[in-house]
């Protein structure tokens, strides 16, 4: 019986794992950025490349033929080079028909076997989905940083820079995220003005503007852990909110099934033991059965399986998921 | 007895004026980009010199030396290269003491000869300043498009393309904003859908990122023309509403004076006749003495002239500004 590859390639990084048609997993292997728009194609294609070496192991068979080669990532419908693709991954001796899957559904499939439910994910960006029939129904959110993003770490991290700017501006209220903000950024206050502001406000803006502006989510930590302090417990109670209704815009009524987490956000966030908003958030997340992931790995080889014919179950499912725990 | 030079170099296009010790405008030139950040210095330097070239016309002196050249423009502390622009100048025969004044505040002097009050301006940019004694005592927002500039024109556009992207992405209502988007950017709405999605998202996702963030700010105009829609109106009054709050942050009671209007999100939208917001933000403004500016370089001539000892009084200012109307 032929093996499944199956590549899941994020932004941060890709992870490559080699199951077997009974959900028993055989290899995994991890390499940097997989995506092909924000890392460029080239070096996507080396972490394919090198996440699949990793995976076969020392052990290998010089050739190996696959049933299917899976690679999850986002926006599937941008021009992935499918042949390029193919060609680097024949170098290592592996060949197998390779096709492209989101990582929204991916995601899905890496928290439950079931084909039916929704997601939500907030990392550096936010996007809800609907899954019905083991594909996507509906997707909300996930326009990126500029255009919507809403309760994404960009978004938090946008307002705390937004926040601390107005504190030193005069324009905004007092809050303890600017001392945090600007130990972060190893700026610190003096009574020195010019031109009629605080000499401080012009590094920090500058330091601000120096970076990519997505990258502003590095500091959507610092609202958590301001606690206790009124401006943060504001960003983080409409982050909370803005999710709740991107959820809410793809659900419906009659599709019923779990909610699958995912992403820094809501993880080690939001849902966080300790954290304020994890029991007001589950309740208004109103889902019967709730599941957080890590990435979309898991998923990616279930899409793999479903994709050859396999009828992967509750015990398919959770034989892949626990070996991928083991081996990852 | 000698005449002054003072060029005002905006972002978009560079002013410069010839003025006499008594107020009467000799000569008046235009070119493009003056602010060497967002154009490069080169394109600065050319501006400048091409502007005072035209400034100086046909029946110019082979050289002049002028009391004084002064540079009104954005961001004084960066440092601009003093030296190069005086041997720039002095090809044209042009020879004098150069320095640079604030824009901010060569906007205020355009608008009164007082030398005690408050100006609002809201570009695509937008920013408040306090000024007593003729210099500038506070300022608040101007930290830009990313950092703060509430109620501006690029706070405007960005949020008329957000409430786009989530009426589309149907996690917003809807709004007659959409159609004035999509017809700006020629794209057009069709019953397709990929991926959860409708197809028209995609494109306007892609066209929007394309652009320059701060670039949002031309679709700042599609609000005002959307007269009776429920999403554009909430935009506009919440950025009417920062601008005033901006304008308070600098206000202080025991400084009195004229409050003057800059900039086309003020002067040509929420002002402008006809317009809804222009009698309630009129009253919220609590301004004795209101006055509109189209730009610095009145301003920029009243500065140059103070700097020179000359006391400008109400019949001097009122010389200049009638004459640059002239001449310009």
């Amino acid at each position: 019986m032929q093996r499944i590859l199956a590549i899941d390639a994020g932004g941060t990084s890709t992870r490559a794992v080699i199951v077997e048609p009974d959900g028993h997993g055989c290899g995994f292997g991890r390499a940097g950025s997989g995506n092909p728009i924000s890392a460029g194609t080239s070096a996507a294609l080396d972490s394919f490349s090198a996440a699949t070496d990793m995976a076969l192991g020392p052990r290998r068979s010089a050739r190996e033929t696959f049933s299917t080669i899976l690679i999850a990532m986002a926006g599937k419908s941008a021009q992935l080079p499918l042949t390029q693709i193919a060609g680097r991954l024949e170098a290592l001796g592996v060949r197998g028909h390779v096709h492209v899957e989101s990582d929204l559904l991916a995601m899905f499939c890496s928290g439950t076997w079931r084909t039916q439910g929704y997601s939500l994910l907030a990392g550096t960006g936010s996007v809800a989905a609907r899954v019905a029939g083991g594909r996507l129904d509906l997707v909300a959110g996930g326009t990126g940083w500029l255009l919507g993003d809403v309760g994404s770490g960009f978004w938090i991290g946008h307002r705390v820079a937004r926040a601390v700017v107005a504190e030193l501006d005069g324009i905004g209220p007092q809050t303890a995220l600017t001392d945090l903000l600007l130990a972060a950024l190893q700026l610190r206050q003096t009574p020195e003005r010019d031109e009629g502001r605080p000499m401080v406000l012009f590094g920090l803006i500058e330091a601000l503007y120096a970076m990519r502006p997505v990258e502003l989510s590095r500091f959507a930590p610092l609202a958590f852990r301001a606690t206790g302090d009124q401006v943060a417990g504001q960003i983080l109670t409409s982050a909370a909110a803005a999710l709740v209704d991107m959820l809410a815009a793809v659900k419906d009524p009659d599709v019923d099934g779990p909610l699958v987490l995912g992403g820094s956000v809501l993880n080690d966030g939001m849902l966080a033991e300790g954290s304020p908003l994890s029991v007001p958030l589950t309740r208004d997340l109103a889902a019967a059965e709730l599941h957080s992931v890590r990435d979309g790995v898991v998923g990616a080889a279930v899409l793999a399986l479903r994709s050859t014919g396999v009828d992967v179950d509750r015990t398919i499912f959770t034989r892949i998921a626990q070996d991928v725990a083991v081996l990852r």
